[in-house]
């Protein structure tokens, strides 16, 4: 990230967003922990590869209580909901940050019991994609069912409502709006409370831009307004 | 970017295309000023976040009459149409150019008198958007009034219809289809015309590929057809 | 690419996931050649512009058996499909590979016979194009006639198929869900199965993140059953 005074040499304007409005307001609102805010701002970060200010936004994570461990298994969701190349360019990002930190093994996620998996849920969620796309991609419908349900999102050391909040930050900002309604009424089953979506959507119009929220708002009214 | 030589030693055939083409015949044709297709492409490079072309963009948008006062507040403007990683990236990026240039404090936006806001669109905005989401975002929708358009929007060193036309170029090389309608009128209420806006999508096209031209076409049609 | 032992450094999960599954598994899946798999790597790469991969999955390209010259075609076709930008960041790279494998001109595509066109099919093509937008953007109708249609695809040393797959590949990727169905029926009659089609999904599932093939489940499925 440029600094404040790199910022002011092209645009003292945005210079002054930035001081004033992004980093002195935005991220102290009420609604959202700080914790939760780098949360969003990472997954925003690497569902968009901008690799550039992801140094300054691991270390502020850190900073705000994120584990090394959720940092981890954060960027190895994102290998699913992101794609491959976006985690493998955070994980280059990642490990100067980590080294520099001297964050070794013992920090990071292990070998451990998944935690338990709500069969009826899933089986209902398996056979209605199934029933869909089984004959389109049959690949895609297995590896669903046994890397993403049965395996990732059972992994311990992210919360599976923090493991939402990613998945649902990302779809947000590289504009997925088709599949937000899935996992934004998932995120809030996981409990994530409606003022922190609202703020999420708050932080991201700064993160991934206006359009991107303004995309997600309709669909985000939808969900809220069906669980009322 | 690469040299004509670099891309020669790739593919013979896109270094044809990009000189007699591109360079040679899409940045020449009427219909829309040297300068207006430098604010389209420097907008859809910062939409997109494609740092590598942008010095040499940069210098040409300079070279064909846009200022640095302009190119300040097209970044600014951009930090909340495309996230404010992708403002920080083309800060970097165009300091370099600026420094190269000896473009000065002088030469950039200071502090000065808004544009007069015509109070009433603004209220009919803003009550159109809160009535939606007022209680879905509130954050998002205050926002939206207070820094974008009773602020963002006032800045007098970039014009309102270069405003709108760095918005609608940006909405349209990112692929974000739904927020065209609302930016495309506003920007032909900002005096872009017909003809401007059809030659943006033309020139587009090379610049943020065929399939984001194409999925923006029927909704430029659409609101062409609204404003006969 | 980070390396293995990078990304065990960050995370010993991704780590995992890439060895057993990805490169142990998915690769070598049957129904679609690893060559194919190839060609689908360096469009969605290319199509999201990221470069950090790409030397790696370049040679890896060349090792499956795809030719520098369709490399450079693949190339070529992208800058049209994905914008210029993309194309010039995938020459950049791509020329530190060819150079290092002493790829030189005479591998290179040169002035040829272009193919045959189906006069007929182009002409229906061009007219329907040409009622619905030929008014709103008559650059984008013209340069989508003289320069997609009757110059691009009918160079000779991409064939049809994998012009279309290249193509096909690069919309899933880059979610541009409206352009898939003219496209993959484009791409079925040129000769790419429905098995390849359904497995080219689930490779980009990895490679260019669950929610863009989530999103194009349905557009394909659509084109399956018209064709039944």
């Amino acid at each position: 990230m440029p600094t404040l005074n790199e910022i002011r040499m092209v645009a003292p304007a945005l210079e002054k967003y930035t001081q004033d409005r992004l980093l002195g307001e935005v991220w102290k609102r009420p609604g959202l922990a700080p914790r939760d805010r780098s949360i969003v701002t990472l997954a925003a970060l690497i569902a968009r590869n901008q690799m550039t200010d992801m140094p300054y936004y691991v270390n502020v994570a850190l900073d705000n209580g994120v584990t090394p461990r959720e940092i981890s298994e954060l960027i190895t969701h994102l290998a699913f909901y992101s794609g491959w190349p976006n985690a493998m360019s955070a994980v280059s990002v990642t490990k100067d940050v980590f080294a520099a930190r001297k964050i070794g093994n013992d920090q990071l996620p292990s070998a451990s019991q998944p935690l338990p998996l709500d069969e009826a849920a899933e089986a209902q969620r398996a056979s209605r994609v199934g029933e869909q796309f089984g004959k389109v991609a049959p690949g895609v419908v297995q590896y669903t069912t046994d890397l993403l349900f049965r395996d990732l999102w059972l992994r311990p050391d992210l919360a599976p409502r923090d493991r939402s909040l990613v998945t649902v930050s990302a779809l947000i900002a590289s504009g997925q709006v088709a599949q937000i309604p899935y996992h934004l009424h998932r995120a809030m089953d996981n409990g994530l409370t409606q003022t922190q979506a609202a703020e999420a959507l708050t932080h991201l119009a700064f993160y991934a831009g206006w359009p991107n929220v303004f995309s997600a708002l309709p669909v985000a009214k939808d969900v809220f307004e069906k669980r009322r």
